[in-house]
């Protein structure tokens, strides 16, 4: 509750720096979220005076991260507030998503605009670190050398389906491609040569945090996302913060038991996992199709065959709603989100599942907890995880504007 | 990820008289914590300069909130540096606890002593509003009336088992007592007549909270406490802050359905809830005891038979140890916390379920997360939830300690 906030915040004190770091890393976050914003906007949200705010777009415009625009927009009555916007062409990232189907690496600019893409297509297992290393650093030349020359990389992020230790990018446990404490973010930033840290961030948890900023959870404070693909991973925002836990490795949902007697075996080595009854898999055992067929196409043949009426798909999306409906109950019960989101594989199965899962709400939620909860699909579609990445990418620019931008800053100071 | 951290932090701007409001709370919130801490070791967690801290000492001595005393243990070498004590006898909030089979009040002085306690007891149902806050009403007048008049009263702040909404303690849902929308926090407040306002939390996280702050979890940013009366209630801790989700009703993890085919029913409405299966009923009832039989004692009763032998005992500590086992890994698979707290009457049946859940953990746990989780009874026994309620009462002072005491300020400036 937020009476008890001023036990979460930190109890570190703050001088002069420390203050200017903060307002020019919340300034430059306003700025890159709202892909532009009037001063007076600014100085609304920040709660600071306009003096204040005309210096921190002064210092952060020399710096090269920002540029004012006047308002052309006269609708409003006095004089108009000038616009500050992002330096979307100047300033970018690189961000990688080791897909299920596919690797993909894109340029990024600050706003969070995705300025040019490259894709390989990928098989879904029997694929190793070198291979997804060298496939993604070729991707990430071939941006960097079609980046034009007056654009600098001020951070590189990746997505990755698995458990990722934070502090440098080893991806512990990788159920996907069967890795196990692989050095992915050391070897990609590498390969890279660009002299930068890969940062690495679970692909659910990346989902989450880009649907929070800019997808279906824009606004809200709390949120589950659940992220499907050949499992269901999680990825949940607890009061605007993407839900770590102790060592990186939290918000595993599709490993809550939901079943836990007589469930169907997990890849994990324990059984009636929710992903085990509502993945891919169970999807497709379900509607009875035989064990070599898998993947997103399968899906939604399931899918499109249950709305064209055919009883046994229809039956399928039954179970699998039934048993995401438990899910998603427990994660209301837990959470109190504003707002539930289906990612990945989930959004082609949402319309399906969606009168199973309402029910199990309906009759599972505490009364209170859900009369404001809110179900959605992703927002953003197949690039909630790359954009993910993006903001990853972002994070250090964001924390710091000066110290994370050496080139930069030496054009300010 | 602490990578995202930046996220979530505020994307308010600070000024001067911000920075200079949080770095009094902060330093409060260290002397209160810590009951006495050194100023040397204020600058090094603070990370502040000598000079900063010394000011910040005046400042809060000045308005009657610490004080300086010499440290006379000088085994370190060098000029000892003056220890910092909280004023425990002249600083003090009135903490309030419905708990399930009594009412109690305390006076806490800050540093978090409990200076004075009344406690009336209760019955366990058809208990209304009226004769809860009448007869805490009445305890908090004896406390008020014994404290010395040199003591100041800071804040008020009550423990409920129950859905509170946190702007105006009000109990939108309290199974317990059956209560519905009753206006606790509001009513209680008007009967002391103290002229303040009483912060009203749920008694899980109430004890969530205290078992971070002075209990088994301190030094732990991430915990998940579990709270055993009539059922099992919940409080989150996530990144230092008690998880409370859209409107202040998360961490309901009684209500996660782990048996959801054919699950004993739940108070709730639903059936095979957390609560229902592992809750002090379930015991009783796995143990043969019959309807009339409940509460503390019995709950006892049953641990110790089974310590004695009695085999129907042992197996009800396991039927209920196998449900809270996989209550338990679920929660450690999405919060990844350092540490699982059990509290309330779980604290009796700790030792006999350990086996149970432990099993279930390293069954059900991703590995990753199960490298560093430790499972632990509380630290604060019958305290816990009475502490939290303290702490909450003293939340106005601690994020702002000059505002929150105007009597006291005056003699600052």
């Amino acid at each position: 509750m937020d009476l008890l906030t001023p036990w979460g915040g930190s109890r570190i004190g703050l001088d002069q720096d420390e203050m200017r770091r903060h307002n020019r890393g919340a300034f430059l976050r306003l700025v890159h979220l709202s892909g532009g914003i009037s001063r007076a906007e600014l100085a609304r949200r920040m709660d600071l005076n306009r003096s204040t705010i005309k210096q921190l777009t002064a210092e952060l415009s020399a710096a090269g991260l920002v540029r004012e625009v006047s308002q052309t927009d006269n609708r409003h009555q006095g004089r108009p507030s000038p616009i500050v916007r992002p330096e979307t062409q100047r300033i970018h990232v690189l961000a990688f998503d080791v897909a299920v189907d596919r690797l993909v690496a894109a340029r990024i600019g600050l706003g969070g605009v995705i300025l040019d893409r490259k894709v390989a297509a990928r098989h879904r297992s029997g694929v190793d670190l070198d291979y997804v290393v060298t496939t993604l650093a070729e991707l990430g030349r071939q941006l960097t050398e079609a980046a034009p020359s007056t654009s600098t990389c001020v951070g590189l992020g990746a997505s990755y389906c698995g458990m990722i230790r934070p502090d440098d990018g080893v991806v512990r446990f990788g159920p996907d491609l069967g890795w196990v404490d692989q050095a992915f973010g050391a070897e990609l930033a590498r390969r890279l040569g660009l002299g930068q840290r890969v940062l690495v961030g679970n692909e659910a948890h990346l989902g989450a945090l880009a649907e929070h900023l800019r997808g279906a959870g824009m606004g809200v404070q709390n949120l589950v996302y659940l992220h499907g693909d050949v499992g269901v991973g999680g990825g949940i925002i607890v009061g605007g913060t993407v839900l770590d836990g102790d060592a990186g490795y939290g918000c595993e949902l599709g490993h809550m038991v939901v079943n836990p007697h007589g469930g169907r075996p997990c890849g994990c080595g324990s059984s009636g996992c929710l992903e085990a009854e509502a993945g891919e898999r169970a999807l497709l055992d379900a509607a009875g199709r035989p064990a070599g067929v898998f993947g997103r196409d399968a899906v939604r043949a399931v899918a499109d065959d249950a709305a064209a009426g055919d009883a046994d798909a229809r039956d399928a999306l039954d179970y699998v709603g039934d048993w995401l409906g438990i899910g998603v109950a427990n994660l209301i019960n837990l959470f109190n989100p504003a707002v539930v989101v289906f990612g990945g594989m989930l959004r082609d199965v949402y319309a399906g599942v969606l009168p199973r899962v309402r029910s199990r709400v309906a009759r599972n939620v505490l009364p209170v907890a859900k009369e404001r909860v809110r179900l959605s699909v992703s927002a953003l579609g197949d690039d909630t995880t790359l954009l993910g990445a993006g903001e990853l990418g972002f994070s250090r620019l964001l924390r710091d504007p000066f110290s994370a931008t050496p080139q930069v800053s030496q054009t300010a100071w």
